[in-house]
């Protein structure tokens, strides 16, 4: 291999900049959703959006093109998995699919995003979807000519698709996604007679500021180090590194009971152990960030579910529940915990849907988003579309648009493509998951202890450390050895919801 | 008049982009000093480098020149009192101080800000001055290399001046820095006889919760809403507009008692209604923000001592804090707030510094910045300078550096040339503060009853909506038909001090 040219450098140092940039990005985003003064919001919007045509332009400055050609006699020279050459086709990939994007319809869709959100917000608050209806139809149409910059794509959708999950395509999830449902609506129909039990798991009248000490106390014992994250509240909780030694959780802390604290904060502990696990010497690097968010999502739903909701993490949490609140949980039983946490139970609201019914919910978003823009269904007919797809997946009725098409933040924030990679995590989590339990031994003895030390290490070193140095299929086969599949994560539900006596004696 | 070129539109365009810049630049401070996890400083220093050197690169932009020599013959059509010829002198006067300074020296200055900041830190903290020396040497360098930059100014020292307080120079402002030292030696002469009185007047071991509810319900009687204002914990207190219904205050909650927030709350509040107060069609435009330091500094001590230290607001305010903290002044009267609220006593830490005694402290900063930037003082004498130039002034014996030449930040920051501004703003605010009470009435009669709307839409309508369509000094013509004066804060001081008693019977 000959010496590192200086036009890699030159890239380097650009990928750094743009690091900054979406490090800032980053805080922007967080401020706004934990601390801005409401009144702000229009002046944020204004920044974002200047932030935003600033990156755009810097990320797809035509010198990162001739720096690109100069270089590919080298890259030629090059051992194809080096860091060098991965880092090479990663800027290339991000440059060519930046260039293709006007600045002005960057930045129009970034601030269409801030205002949307606003929207979203007032439209859910009164239960109106005609307040949130032209926001919603600005989306789509930005993303209609966002998407037929690409006109490579077999359908529309992909182009969505792959900025949240690059190099997946609809022809490759559908199967999956048709594989899945027909694989849940059976144990779905099989476990719900197991009774209605609580509505939530862990029920009681916890001040905040009580509930916010217990998780934080709760996060340290596996890993949360205060003097490099911060926990704080906001509505939709959420987790972000704004740059090394900088990690971001929130959660929202219920009058009614711990239950989303609790399982939000394991959930976004896990996407900030991926996000700050990257290696450092990666970091302003441009293989530097994490890889998709399938790959995000299979660390966050594993913390939640894999771990959270299981047997011996029961085990090792329910008296230290009893202990910080004896006034609750003193007479909770560990197996009464895990039974009421797998409880399988159709409901309108995704973020509190159980682990079993939860994908039912993804499948019916992707359902509408391909029909949205595959031309088959129009902004003003999804209210109803969404609610007969509630009734035909879940056998629920939508009372109102608050708790159905309105739930969401995300079509009012121009997140369109992203719901599938919440599937997608889930089963890639649970081949990861399967791949760790047979690497490190007796998993579930240091759950029981509360010891997630090696687990974590495995984690770093398998998937964290490398950010997107892999694609994401590629990092899954060398972890796991196997391509993306959904029998794995049913065979994890269906053991663990026989195991929690969901599914009648001997159902597994 | 003719019709507004294009080429004004676009120069407005870039204002907006630069506002934005500087409004996230805002952000990023204010997290770094209120939110930010201790590990994310090194990430954050990059950050903040990178964005300074996009919106250096933005400011002299040599298409902003272009743009300006494109609109010579229009501007010369204009009224000069029009908001256009006022917008285009402006962004000349900012291009053209701004294309003076190399890319280079900007970066360095930038690096040497965090660097000098962070050597004056480990200094303080260890009381040794050699520890500073160093990085003092460079900052002190760094200023001379800019000062060199603008050869037609009179003194080296008027440069740094005006990135302060812009127009002003040392032949303006030294005469009134002598006038003030001889009116000020003999008051606090007169003054400090009368007594040791207690160290604090607002004594007592008060939770920081408790402190911080106290000052938002106190804040709030006067016109801070929540919807649009923050106030949160930090070391050394400040104000931050970060846009337009997001304006940031911060103060520190000690656990010896109430003083340090209670003054400081209500001097920042001073800070943020003056950004807060700009007209908000204004914002995002070459005339959309402060006009100088010296101005806003006007507005913080006019909240803080000529309100907040006033008799009447005592008044208002004794049976409030009796209220929320009856363990602790239960029997404070308001003629005693007041008295200790006045109390002149030379001491050694400028912040902590009573009304009449402070201005002294910055009579030393800026003999000492003078000395230094003329060539008749070296680095490695400043502390002793300093303990005869303390000696002198205020008669008290300095002894160790932390509590002399290292006790503030600004020297290590760079910010040389700044602290005049503090004495330029008391002097501001005694001649706004007299125009006020001539103008509004009764002003007295309505802190008494704690009702300050009248008196925030006189400072809003007559200063803060402006923000710097008018020169400072024009500014204060416009307001108060005078010139920049001393004896009218002299005036303010021997009246206020003789209505305490802090002069003996009829020495006002």
């Amino acid at each position: 291999m000959s010496a590192t040219p200086a036009a890699y450098a030159a890239l380097l140092e650009r990928a750094a900049e743009l690091a900054d940039l979406r490090g800032i990005g980053a805080l922007l985003w967080w401020d706004q959703s934990t601390k801005m003064p409401d009144a702000g919001a229009r002046s944020r919007a204004q920044q974002v959006e200047t932030l935003e045509r600033i990156t755009h332009h810097k990320a797809t400055d035509p010198e990162i093109g001739r720096l690109l050609d100069e270089l590919e006699p080298w890259a030629g020279s090059l051992d194809p998995d080096s860091i060098e050459a991965r880092a090479l086709n990663a800027v290339r990939r991000d440059f060519e699919k930046a260039v293709r994007v006007p600045d002005d319809l960057a930045a129009e869709m970034a601030g269409a995003a801030a205002l949307g959100e606003q929207a979203w917000m007032r439209a859910r608050a009164a239960g109106e979807f005609r307040l949130f209806r032209d926001a919603l139809a600005r989306q789509v149409e930005l993303r209609h000519r966002y998407t037929i910059l690409f006109p490579e794509a077999e359908h529309p959708y992909d182009v969505l698709l792959d900025d949240y999950e690059p190099e997946a395509t609809l022809a490759e999830i559908r199967p999956l996604f048709t594989e899945l449902r027909e694989g849940l609506l059976p144990l779905v129909a099989q476990a719900r007679g197991d009774g209605d039990g609580p509505a939530e798991a862990l029920p009681g009248a916890i001040p905040a500021a009580s509930q916010e000490a217990f998780m934080v106390e709760l996060l340290r014992a596996h890993g949360y180090d205060p003097r490099a994250w911060r926990l704080d509240a906001t509505v939709h909780p959420f987790a972000m590194s704004i740059g090394v030694g900088d990690t971001r959780l929130t959660t929202a802390y219920l009058a009614t009971g711990l239950d989303m604290a609790f399982w939000s904060c394991l959930h976004e502990y896990g996407h900030g152990l991926y996000e700050s696990g990257i290696d450092t010497a990666l970091r302003r690097h441009p293989l530097g960030s994490t890889v998709s968010l399938g790959v995000h999502e299979s660390q966050s739903r594993m913390w939640e579910n894999a771990i959270g909701r299981s047997r011996p993490f029961c085990e090792w949490v329910t008296p230290r529940l009893a202990t910080a609140f004896p006034d609750y949980f003193d007479d909770l039983a560990p197996d009464r915990l895990f039974r009421d946490a797998t409880r399988v139970r159709p409901s309108l609201i995704r973020i509190h849907a159980d682990e079993t019914t939860y994908n039912l919910h993804i499948v019916l978003r992707l359902d509408l988003e391909v029909r949205l823009f595959g031309g088959d269904l129009r902004v003003d007919e999804l209210p109803e579309a969404w609610d007969a797809g509630m009734h035909e997946l879940l056998g629920v009725e939508v009372p109102d648009v608050s708790h159905g098409v309105l739930q969401d933040v995300h079509w009012g924030a121009g997140l369109m493509g992203y719901f599938p990679t919440y599937a997608l995590g889930n089963l890639m989590s649970a081949q990861f998951w399967a791949t760790l339990r047979r690497e490190l031994g007796d998993v579930d003895g240091m759950l029981a202890q509360g010891d997630t030390a090696e687990l974590r290490e495995w984690l770093r070193e398998r998937i964290h450390r490398h950010g997107r140095t892999f694609p994401a299929r590629e990092l899954l086969r060398r972890v796991t050895g196997e391509e993306l599949q959904v029998q794995p994560f049913l065979r994890y539900l269906r053991q663990k919801l026989a195991d929690a006596g969901h599914l009648g004696a001997g159902a597994a």
